[in-house]
């Protein structure tokens, strides 16, 4: 009897590559443990683990943790595991509204978050562009500054983004269209030696629930960022659905406003014209100057406002809160009806807002899904807030370490 | 250096079922070949192609074809391929108005097609599921008779459908909830020693589509199926969306009717009010005894009625079909925004009528779809009619013999 011919032996290299993204990416979803256990974990060699270890070590990526008994026998063995700070992914997510700053490191805990209030679409596009270099550079400078060397940018936009090109094909929220912006943040980021890539920012929030957020234990999800557009990332099977030409998760522009007002993108009756966040502030203001439109304001301190008004039992705030909730239950019934996740997870203002928005959402999903008790979703609110988008982009930059740790050199 | 552990070896037996489904996987994707061919092609060794392909000769799935020369030298080998007739799996359709059943050889050739035109909501649950087993019944008598033996069974029912235990739990245009439809099947059936499975009408047709229609070179589609109620099979990276708990595709009651029009599921605005088979019908019929309405007439020649009134230039025809199409391009370009397919293939009644719909549908497309060129999808027409789900659940019964084709017995 034969056996099934497979591909070509790999060359050393290539095995000695796979084996050290195998023990960084146990190390991660596992957890510190003795290198015995490694070994028994995954089937390589003790011998061949403390070397993969050891490598690990020399490239800042693992370290040695407590002592740890195993059995009762034997000598105990000292737990490995990743190291913190030192290596870290940077999202930066540019917004209507901000810029705001995410560094992880290995082990997904914040090393850095700042966020800039900006109005994107006054400043223009080669303004924003500048405000975001000097933004990254910031960063970049204070984590080297603390000791953190950066494996990675990836930059989320709230657009059709072409990844693979480094382009923002059109942004309606920020005014760009067909934007090389990957290209002119890594000429502005190349004294740093540092790439940039671009994404969806609905996909990289999508990617920051399912990595490090609320939904860590599903892998059918939709999330649904509320931001001045409406995006959204469908996950299934554990992994982003990209579509044919990377252009999904547009349910913005669903045709679902009965009363069909102009929207941003020039089309009539989009769903963002009832949910966007330029909405739900206008509907909670109580006129041109009032500090819920500051756009200078930073976001979060804007919808405490909100949130504050709805406790003292303003109607207008009610009222409004109503309405969008409604609508958000009504636009998220179609995914659900369509993807029958698991998990609906709301995010950017619909986070800041869930107690006021939930009750309709879950009310109106019961009534639109078709399928007994809305598929079993669960509604779930971020609790990454604003920074749910960078975040994705920093555990993408980490996943390129994941994939290969011989990126990060080994250090001196 | 060590390598990667490895699942525990498989035993003899698992090997050999696997060997074999290797060998008929490759016959039915890459065509008729000689043993020497397959044993290059697969990896597999000479002797053991032999044998497992006089393997599969006894169980009536290969045969052997024409004498084939490979290069200039050596003996010329025997091609041998799927046998043709035989083995057949069995697709049923149960809809609104009608039931389908398809027998598909391993070839993937039709063996056998019957329409039976019937109004299943009149007839009730307990009368439907007679039928269905009578035509189940003289089906497999009939594939008996021309010497082919049934595999397997697979209904398939515009309803949300629980696969797993084989329930419908909803279908509201036949008017049937919670029903142990497969249960009642395998048990009427027994005597022919078959077991029957359920599957959604429109993740049958996209699956169809997939594996025999015209989405075959494409791995992320959405199939819109156009009978009484609408559905839709999305497919993305080649696999079946089929969600948390298996109720995907439900696009029908999307509230996108703006006139807020009462559906057949007690919902108002729904989608299916705007596009489903009784509203075309309705509009283009001139009056409550009018031909296109009687639904124990075949679909396709009410169909024909209409195309021979909307050719005539009949005002009613073509107003409904403007109305229906635009209609259809507005839910079409939500899913398009969503989900990014390569292909839109429009099933039942949208496939019979396309060459009046498609010019709206390309229209509203390019109108609401975000992405450019609304993000390269094609429409294309369905070529299976209102076959496709019952088609697909023939290719789904045949799929278990790939799978596993030792379970075929030995032909005495």
């Amino acid at each position: 009897m034969s056996t099934r011919a497979t591909a070509a032996p790999a060359d050393q290299l290539t095995v000695r590559r796979s084996n050290l993204s195998l023990v960084l990416t146990h190390l991660r979803d596992a957890g510190p443990r003795s290198r015995a256990r490694v070994a028994s974990d995954t089937g390589l060699n003790k011998a061949t683990v403390s070397s993969l270890v050891a490598e690990l070590i020399d490239r800042g990526l693992v370290g040695e943790g407590e002592v740890q008994r195993v059995g009762n026998v034997g000598r105990p063995g000292q737990t490995v595991g990743l190291a913190p700070g030192g290596v870290v992914g940077v999202g930066v997510e540019v917004n209507a509204d901000f810029v705001d700053v995410t560094a992880l490191d290995l082990t997904h805990e914040v090393v850095l978050s700042r966020r800039h209030p900006a109005d994107i679409r006054a400043l223009g596009e080669q303004r924003s562009i500048e405000l975001l270099v000097r933004c990254l550079d910031d960063a970049v400078v204070a984590l080297g500054d603390s000791g953190c060397s950066v494996v990675g940018v990836t930059v989320a936009v709230p657009a059709l983004v072409d990844s693979l090109r480094g382009r923002v094909a059109l942004a309606p929220n920020l005014g760009w269209t067909g934007t090389a912006l990957a290209e002119q943040l890594d000429t502005a980021l190349a004294h740093h030696g540092i790439r940039v890539q671009l994404d969806n920012d609905a996909n990289l929030g999508a990617i920051a629930e399912h990595a490090v957020g609320v939904a860590r234990d599903v892998d059918d999800l939709v999330y649904l960022a509320g931001e001045v557009g409406v995006g959204c990332g469908v996950i299934v099977g554990g992994r982003l659905v990209r579509g044919a030409s990377g252009f999904t998760g547009e349910i913005g522009h669903a045709p679902l406003n009965h009363r069909l007002e102009v929207c941003g993108c020039g089309r009539v009756g989009c769903w963002e014209t009832q949910v966007g966040l330029g909405v739900l502030l206008t509907g909670c203001a109580r006129g041109p100057d009032d500090p819920v439109l500051d756009t200078y304001a930073d976001i979060d301190a804007r919808l405490e406002l909100v949130l504050a008004r709805a406790a003292d039992g303003d109607p207008d705030t009610l009222d409004t809160l109503e309405r969008v909730g409604i609508a958000l239950g009504l636009g998220a019934s179609v995914l659900v009806n369509i993807v029958n996740p698991r998990a609906l997870v709301l995010g950017g203002y619909f986070a800041a807002l869930e107690h006021h928005l939930r009750p309709y959402v879950v009310h109106t999903l019961l009534e639109r899904v078709v399928a007994p008790e809305a598929g079993g979703v669960e509604v779930r609110a971020s609790q990454l807030g604003f920074t749910a988008a960078s975040r994705g982009g920093a555990v993408v930059a980490l996943q390129s370490v994941f994939a290969d740790p011989t990126r990060v050199p080994v250090t001196a």
